[in-house]
């Protein structure tokens, strides 16, 4: 069996487990789709990396009619592949989302006790070379037991639940998807309505996926519900939110936000969400721990289960394949 | 019986409760051990607030023969009790550490993850001006699965440890007091030295009390020990590290430091601790969240067992008095 990756392996313990599956290719200049179906020719897989232009086509599919697997390296597949037209061929589509699980929640964490305790402003200042910056600040508060909405019940927001209850028993969670039995099962409240989360919660986390559906579901009304010092963060998509509307609300009420995407990136040098210490800023690194690297292994558990018969973990059907995040 | 504090209560449902226990008198004047003296006359308990002066001097005790309980406001007593003598003298003396626990942890992980992840210094970057500070950093870290130290087993280090306990199971605990039987049921390995926690973990947390032995406990050989890329966090006392040659090391080495509390604060406005991007630093503000404030209901919670010949969870022994912090 062929296995044709469109990018090096950086993992040699990965790369090895996975030759005893068939003959590993790496071709990484194979970055347009005509590339890609010559270098493709006989393979049954192909994996991809991101990339800025769609490699799996409708032609590169249909110009290889042994393709059994279709898989990316990163944690959507949309950016590339055309999986909805991959899933009718019956091809399988695989990706590697499940390794950016924990590190996105701890990094979502991290912004979340770094915006309520306010250890990243007492850093900047103190770097900045103010003497002693307490008195920018009042009290500060904590994560415990504060009301929480997770907005998005993926692999991400459910990591990012899982590890807040460590914190709280008060977690809402507003899904499209997730039935109310499966979330109080887990321990969860399911959420009434987007605005119910901003109205009633504390510490709002925003963690869905972004396509057409998604594009600019937060918006003014959404800020205008929040609670006098609530906390709002997008570790998902800046385009998931009216940044403009965040913006405006946000400089008139005390409310917090704490960003690590923005709806164009690098964000302008002269926006407002720079100069307030309301707003935690940081530049779409929830994705940069090592520990994402963890996903050549996945891909080889993935790989191995595949060829030994199973359904991959993170095998898309269409319903999970249109809800997805494009990247 | 009278109740006199020498401070305001700052919560009126803890003050409530206490005014059925006996009559509270509030002297916010009484600021020397004179006036306390004079206003404290009747009194069986005394509470006294963190103030840069000896307030429960022995004079005072032997001036108070009714004398059954004195207590702080804060997480330790010796600042402003002489508690060795009180309990020669078969007084209760106890205080609002446990109040604090909490927020020293999260605050502890806050660091941890900051450091980690560079959150702090991605904002600090993005709030100086620089468009999209990502090429300063290189791959990040989360805490998960990470070998961590936590030197020191009193209240706080019990709650940073068991905090802790939700991102890994490799956690040893340096501590003088707590057997090693003790710490295994918990879930912890007892370190075998202090110089072992500084050479085996990638995350060694400083979380004891500062009194003479502990002073400079921390020396440049034990940051000559840390492995590459570990973090070491001070949110004790800055005074138990020999500060000069922790940075000293530090400026040669790949270590990281998170530092809440300096041997001099305000740190001095030319130390190199502001100069780096391997130093998180905060302006001892580990006990500024409002959780803190809980510490009033504590009190009374504390004051009801006292008075209903329960022994308060805080009741200091001379064993435990003479390890504890001064404040």
């Amino acid at each position: 069996m062929k296995i044709l990756f469109a990018c090096s392996i950086a993992d040699s313990e990965a790369r090895q487990r996975m030759s005893s599956l068939g003959e590993i290719i790496e071709t990484p200049e194979a970055d347009t789709p005509e590339k890609l179906l010559a270098a493709a020719a006989g393979a049954e897989i192909i994996i991809v990396p991101y990339t800025a232009q769609m490699l799996v086509t409708q032609a590169v599919i249909d110009g290889l009619p042994q393709l059994k697997l279709i898989g990316s390296t990163y944690g959507g597949v949309r950016q590339n592949i055309d999986e909805l037209y991959a899933l009718e061929k019956g091809i399988c589509v695989i990706h590697t989302g499940p390794t950016r699980i924990r590190p996105m929640a701890e990094y979502t964490l991290g912004l979340a006790l770094s915006a309520l305790t306010q250890i990243s402003n007492y850093h900047h200042y103190m770097r900045s070379g103010e003497a002693w910056p307490r008195a920018n600040f009042g009290r500060t508060r904590i994560l415990h037991n504060r009301k929480v909405g997770v907005i998005g019940f993926g692999w991400i927001g459910k990591g990012i639940a899982e590890l807040f209850q460590a914190f709280t028993k008060d977690i809402q969670v507003y899904s499209q998807h997730a039935s109310e039995t499966s979330l109080q099962a887990a321990g969860y409240q399911k959420a009434e309505s987007l605005e119910a989360v901003f109205k009633e919660c504390e510490v709002i986390v925003l963690a869905g996926g972004y396509n057409p559906a998604t594009h600019h579901m937060i918006r003014a009304q959404h800020f205008e519900a929040m609670a006098d010092e609530a906390l709002f963060i997008n570790i998902a998509r800046g385009k998931m939110v009216h940044q403009a509307e965040m913006i405006e609300v946000a400089e008139r009420k005390n409310i917090y936000l704490a960003l690590d995407v923005f709806e164009n990136e690098p964000l302008e040098a002269d926006s407002p969400l720079r100069e307030n210490d309301r707003y935690l800023i940081t530049p779409h690194r929830a994705n940069a721990p090592r520990e994402f690297e963890e996903r050549w292994k996945y891909l080889a558990d993935e790989l191995e289960r595949f060829t030994a018969g199973q359904s991959p973990e993170t095998a898309l059907n269409p319903e999970r394949a249109k809800v997805m995040s494009e990247s």
